[in-house]
């Protein structure tokens, strides 16, 4: 017996490296030290701007999204969604990006669908600023099905301490504009899927009117990142707070940016969430408070701004081809209230 | 339908996430500025005492190790595998750990095998120094079957850089240090759950004399970190080169390490491997080249040592426990002999 009979291709293995190091090498700026293939990516930061720089590090997977993609047979953009909401993940707390890394596992080492997954993560990276300088792609046979894979990023960013968000400058009263996401993002997929594609019966290539596109591609819109529409905003001190509306909605993320004694009002009538959402809520006869601890209902971020900020926010968000929404306020007590 | 109705259990989630977060807590050191729970987490680096810090990160997984737990109900020591894994991958390139994230799917929330996986991650970073700052623990029905589950790190250390390891010391002449390893570590699984579970149908609770424990306990032996062994003779300088015997072994590692122009040539008379290799390589009929460019062997981490420095280094690596062993040499030419 040896290796390959038992699963694991590394001639396979060997090819997929070669086209994902053409790629990472397209990311790579002057901090960047090391080629891909070394046992740990070398970075020199530039904290010369920085008085106490602080690393901010985080993590997350684009979920069973992946399952969308291999459905449609389109795997462009999971890698673009994964470094997307990253980046946001530590925006939130008022980070640029340094650096990023990627896992991918699949069930089968496939050259072509790996190059196809990193040309998305390197899109992003190139394109938010922050070289893939590693990354590990695994192959398990036994714990993924031949078809099926998993994609998990990791990313470092720099924030100067005295301007990190960390809640202790929202007040009651604050304002609350919401940003509008391109779609889901990388969260609520399970239901999605079982709502769309099992109890729906839907195919995915099919074209819905009411979406203006196919299945595939409503569900595979590419989650957005806020990095260029806030940083300016970060460096002015004009933000309050962030929440990243991931998984748990505006009841799971918005307290976690907020300090104790206060919580949120929303209120719904604020804005539409998109068909896809109204789509999935008709179709599986799902509870309206359980599509807003599900999805993200058509609002990807959340900005708190104090109440004599609030032009200048919506402005420079403008300017910035945004479409701010008033989606709430800050109040005194606990929790997300949605009206 | 809901979200539970569909796979997703939130409530088991919450249930896990505080037993995660107690856990984290107790890796913590002072320049951990943020909780578990955050976006991103926080850690304010203490680079006084380098003129010119160099970031080192690195990503890894336990591979189909996992399969092995879940065949043997024991998840304890996972945790501490990937964390040992990670701290050596960046120990290669001469960096000691800063801080720590994983990343855990499962195909089902279940908050105490959770618990137990990630009690392992706590006490390797406890034990290397390095907080657990953040991670992610996803639910992923449809990709993972309900007992299966993956498991990835992602370190971050630091190197002063005209100290970090890149090669350039390293010259033909110079020896190859071997140390033992501990077991399989975290490489060649698949294989090794072929020939072990599959083909032989050995069970995993069985005692196996030649063994002297059972299969379960020995293919779980934690992965060894060489983190106290190296550090002291890192900052002495007396090292020109690392390499981790990971996936590929002595073949597809220790060239990963070596600057154009030199090879290695390993001795394999130098040492025996230890009988799980041996009972993988008989109840496989696995050919001899095939298990060493695999499985470890035996040697989970290669030292490369200038003639000059080799009694100092082999009496240093004694006095902490360690029973370096001569495997062979760095020679003119490109890759790896076995001899």
């Amino acid at each position: 017996m040896d290796y390959r009979q038992a699963g694991v291709d590394i001639d396979a293995a060997d090819e997929a490296k070669g086209r994902i190091r053409t790629l990472a090498r397209a990311t790579f700026n002057a901090s960047v030290l090391s080629d891909i293939g070394s046992f740990g990516g070398m970075f020199r930061p530039d904290f010369g701007r920085y008085r106490e720089p602080v690393l901010v590090a985080s993590t997350d997977s684009v979920g069973t999204k992946v399952k969308v993609a291999t459905a449609a047979g389109m795997h462009g953009d999971v890698g673009y969604d994964i470094v997307a909401h990253c980046v946001n993940d530590i925006l939130v707390q008022g980070a640029v990006p340094l650096f990023f890394l990627d896992y991918l596992a699949l069930g089968r080492m496939d050259p072509g669908r790996v190059e196809e997954i990193v040309s998305g993560l390197s899109r992003a990276c190139r394109e938010l600023g922050c070289p893939l300088i590693g990354g590990e792609t695994a192959q398990m046979p036994d714990v993924y099905a031949p078809e099926d894979y998993d994609l998990a990023g990791f990313i470092v960013g720099v924030v100067e301490k005295d301007k990190a968000l960390t809640g202790t400058r929202v007040k009651a009263g604050d304002h609350l504009l919401g940003l509008p996401s391109s779609g889901l993002h990388t969260n609520g997929y399970t239901l999605a899927r079982r709502v769309l594609l099992e109890h729906m019966g839907l195919d995915v290539h099919a074209t819905l009117p009411e979406l203006g596109t196919t299945l595939a591609r409503a569900l595979l819109a590419p989650h957005r990142s806020y990095l260029s529409a806030l940083e300016p905003l970060l460096e002015r001190d004009k933000v309050a707070a962030l929440a990243h509306i991931t998984g748990g909605g505006f009841v799971g993320n918005v307290p976690r940016v907020l300090p104790p004694g206060l919580g949120a009002v929303i209120r719904l009538s604020a804005w539409t969430p998109p068909p896809l959402f109204r789509l999935i809520q008709k179709g599986g006869d799902v509870d309206e408070a359980e599509m807003y601890r599900t999805f993200n209902m058509g609002i990807g971020m959340v900005v708190v701004v104090a109440p004599s900020d609030l032009h200048d926010v919506e402005h420079s968000l403008e300017r910035r081809g945004e479409t701010p929404v008033l989606v709430g306020r800050v109040v005194e007590g606990e929790g997300v209230r949605l009206e």
